[in-house]
């Protein structure tokens, strides 16, 4: 038995990164180019309030440029932030290496289970030995994440400390939309405390939501999508080779549904529901059943009774009825709040207004159960928790009255720590460049992104990006608040267009597509090529 | 976009398996060699009963041997029954071409939707154009499979009819056990109605227990194990990754547990529980929590509040409690059949011996409900359908006096089904090489077989294993029955024992092991490898 490292791990250890051809001699001699200044995606004056230090600063373009001459050592802590993305390590391989790069003398510092590393000065040094074994490998677990803000002003303060103890010129946070928001707040105000800290952040989420403007894509969309697509193409090939089941399944995806699309591009199950086209056409949960069943029937109807479900995540807070009811449940709760925990529930129940009482007694038992009883930290309904994927196969049942083999499935977890692909594994190694680069420059409350990603990785384009040009206001916890702003399925884009095209051929015809696990190793055509997502809006097929 | 076949299924198209040197030419020219008399694996004498005709019959082994002559062009049909495994294609495919080989005017029928297909006449011509798309891919729906048995002296007859309205040479039936034991009973048949039709069969089934004395391995058993070692791996660093989360999987196997032995071997989770180990050491579901319970404390002590832990689909059924509990039920409910459904629960669960009512009593009410209300076509309890990892989850929360954030998962059917890993590919294409050189040299009641798995291809050695010697006499229905006995694992043996020697290690100090995804290219010790139980049993390591 080999125990210990797979031989998998083993071979992608040795994996070298390909990096854009303008970062392949390292970012010791690129020259930095600045464009006009950039405004907010809306509410610009606004943001502009928020953030009069960094905002309307330039994009950041770089180019080849002299031998980079006598650079300093510098000092950098990185963080992680947020749920597990695969490429998350190599982020860190990357900015260990420009740094090293940059001067031997560099230091790195990570900062250990999240934000909460950094104001309560947990962290260790990365090395060239510590990092080695973690190059190219899925996992957060190189220095731990976490989900904490960093916002009263005794955090603020306690990571002013931190960064200063240990002599930090600059602060790099991967991770998602409100990571990045908070990176923005962080970079204020280290420049309104006239402390020379840069502070960059870094595009990480599998939801695919943290994109816009010059920033294409959010690292781990890929691999996680296609761990989800391997397994979502198994189950349509059972589906098909039983010949008697369905399958409802769930893909992580709470407030965009980006990776439901991907997967259905990728394996052109018999439905998937996308929770932006909801939403903009106000379904009901009746209407979403009816459809179900309606394609359920048509297709035993053609001597097919087994098919393929998709539905993200959100999709229940896609649904305006149901929007209301966890709204209204979250605000009684609240209400409620001190009693017991059954006479909470059932006063909450009562005094639902009539259409969320309704809608709240269609659902069958147990979800009625998760929503009333399981609520997250704030004490709110636990969203995530709810079922959906069994909600449909049962409320389909009961449409078609009685029989209906369902198998439910939740994929998420299973893809969030997959070894990167090469794409991710490329991606994420070339954003530490960029993030080195911005650094050596001196730019702070920015993002480091590449750009051309559906081109081949010579082309990538190295920029900085004004984190305060990726915001605008949004009401949080009841007040208005700056924050990067989510991209969600753009209905009139490529990308749902074209499953807007496809998705009839697949309901009743079987039109499955198998992608199988992700490859590592073969033909380019196998192994390099990024999502239909990003191939699709950048017209690269 | 490119929509239609996958990259990764257009290339494995045209991947050519590779067969043993003894069948690389083909095997038309193979010289058979018999060995002596075979018994039984136990019930000599009543197995001979049953099958007198075939029983005996001398394990087969292959040479390479002269030109092969003139062969007369041979009809043969097939058949898949039961659950899908990866490989089945390959089976078929190597079927054909080695058909061609002997003769160019040989034909290759499918029977469709399983053995159901037979006794129906169902069938259709598999010619070199219908195979060539499903060369290497998973699934069985080049011809669909179906878990009908042929028993009644109608079904016996109307298959005489097919088989003979096609002028066929002999029938190969791609099974596992049960399935297998089909084959012995219909090439018992045949020889009975003395129709000169040979039956053979080959091991399918991802479960891994249909193997033993030459049968080294079922087919797909590698494939599925990797494709639930992958999604194992990525959850373990998943968790260890977010630090708070426990994670609960149960996966597929229900009578054996091999498939969680490979699993645990592959990823080092904390906990795996084997049912062959519980059923001897009569365990109880209160110690199978506790001592859950315990490695989950023992860790929080340890600063690690997160975990993997390992699930038989099998395991309720191992436990002594459990298991009299259900088969109580299932009499019961047979006693009170005819009733409406609520009435007869009521009294089922009425009428319980004390000790069994406790039981009933001490699971979660979702769990009573599953054992109490969902019914498989025979009227018993499904066990399947039992949330076995979703019980040890909420029983452990208890015991631990509430919180533990657990995550449920059930990985079967995304295995099934997937491309098989190019052991797979190789192995059953070799199988469907195997069946013809038997078929060739008149076998029958036989299974074909490969030796020396743990080996290189090239050293695989061709056998024909008569069936009978594979069986013994079990209580089927009330009554003793002939049947190719199920391997279960073995407590006694070196992959128990290694995982035995290793378990505890494992336990409260993080050991994972990341094994990724099924590589189909790349380094031999990436895309080649087989099992570890495979390699263990043959001390290849």
């Amino acid at each position: 038995m080999s125990l210990g490292v797979s031989p998998l791990d083993a071979e992608r250890r040795k994996y070298r990164p390909r990096l854009p051809t303008v970062l392949a001699r390292g970012v010791a001699g690129l020259e930095v180019e600045a464009g006009g200044p950039t405004a907010a995606v809306a509410d610009a004056d606004a943001i502009r309030k928020h953030f009069p230090q960094t905002f309307g600063r330039p994009l950041l373009r770089f180019r080849s440029g002299g031998p980079g001459g006598a650079a300093k050592p510098l000092r950098v802590g990185v963080v992680l932030s947020g749920g597990q993305a695969p490429g998350g390590h190599n982020v860190i391989a990357g900015i260990l290496d420009a740094l090293r790069g940059v001067h031997g003398e560099s230091r790195l510092h990570g900062f250990l289970g999240g934000p909460r590393g950094i104001f309560t000065g947990q962290h260790r040094e990365l090395t060239v030995d510590l990092v080695e074994p973690y190059r190219n490998s899925g996992g957060f677990d190189m220095i731990g994440s976490g989900r904490d803000k960093i916002e009263t002003p005794e955090q603020l303060a306690a990571c002013r400390a931190t960064c200063e103890k240990l002599g930090l010129d600059a602060l790099v946070i991967i991770g998602g939309d409100d990571s990045n928001t908070n990176a923005a707040v962080l970079a204020e105000y280290f420049l309104e405390q006239q402390l020379d800290l840069s502070v960059i952040g870094v595009p990480k989420t599998i939801d695919g939501d943290l994109k816009g403007g010059p920033v294409e894509a959010s690292f781990g969309f890929d691999t996680a999508s296609k761990v989800y697509g391997e397994l979502i193409g198994n189950i349509c090939r059972d589906a098909k080779s039983a010949g008697k089941y369905w399958h409802f399944v769930k893909l992580m995806g709470r407030s965009a549904s980006h990776v439901t699309l991907e997967c259905a591009l990728r394996t052109r199950p018999n439905l998937a529901w996308i929770g932006e086209e909801v939403r903009k056409n106000e379904l009901t949960l009746r209407e979403i059943v009816d459809r179900t069943a309606d394609v359920v029937r048509r297709r035993r109807e053609a001597g097919r009774s087994y098919g393929v479900v998709l539905v993200p995540e959100g999709l229940i807070e896609f649904i305006p009825e149901m929007r209301v009811l966890i709204d209204e449940l979250n605000a009684l709760l609240a209400l409620h709040a001190g009693g017991d925990a059954e006479t909470q529930r059932r006063r909450a129940a009562e005094q639902l207004t009539a259409p969320s009482a309704a809608v709240l007694e269609s659902l069958p038992g147990n979800i009625r159960e998760q929503l009333l009883k399981d609520r997250d930290s704030h004490g709110n309904v636990q969203v995530s928790l709810i079922e959906t994927e069994a909600l449909l196969a049962v409320k389909v049942a009961e449409r078609l009255g009685g029989e209906l083999k369902a198998h439910k499935h939740f994929f998420g977890y299973e893809g969030r720590c997959a070894a990167p692909s090469n794409f991710d594994a490329d991606y994420t190694y070339g954003l530490g460049h960029v993030a080195v680069a911005l650094i050596a420059h001196g730019a702070t409350g920015a993002m480091a992104a590449l750009r051309n990603l559906s081109g081949p990785h010579e082309s990538w384009e190295p920029v900085g990006v004004p984190l305060t040009s990726l915001m605008r206001i949004e009401q949080r916890k009841g007040k208005p608040a700056p924050v990067i702003e989510k991209a969600l399925v753009d209905l009139e884009g490529p990308v749902f267009k074209t499953f807007a095209a496809e998705r009839e051929t697949w309901q009743v015809e079987d039109a499955y597509r198998y992608p199988g696990a992700i490859q590592y190793f073969g033909p380019a055509e196998v192994a390099d090529v990024t999502t239909a997502t990003l191939r699709l809006e950048q017209g690269a097929d």
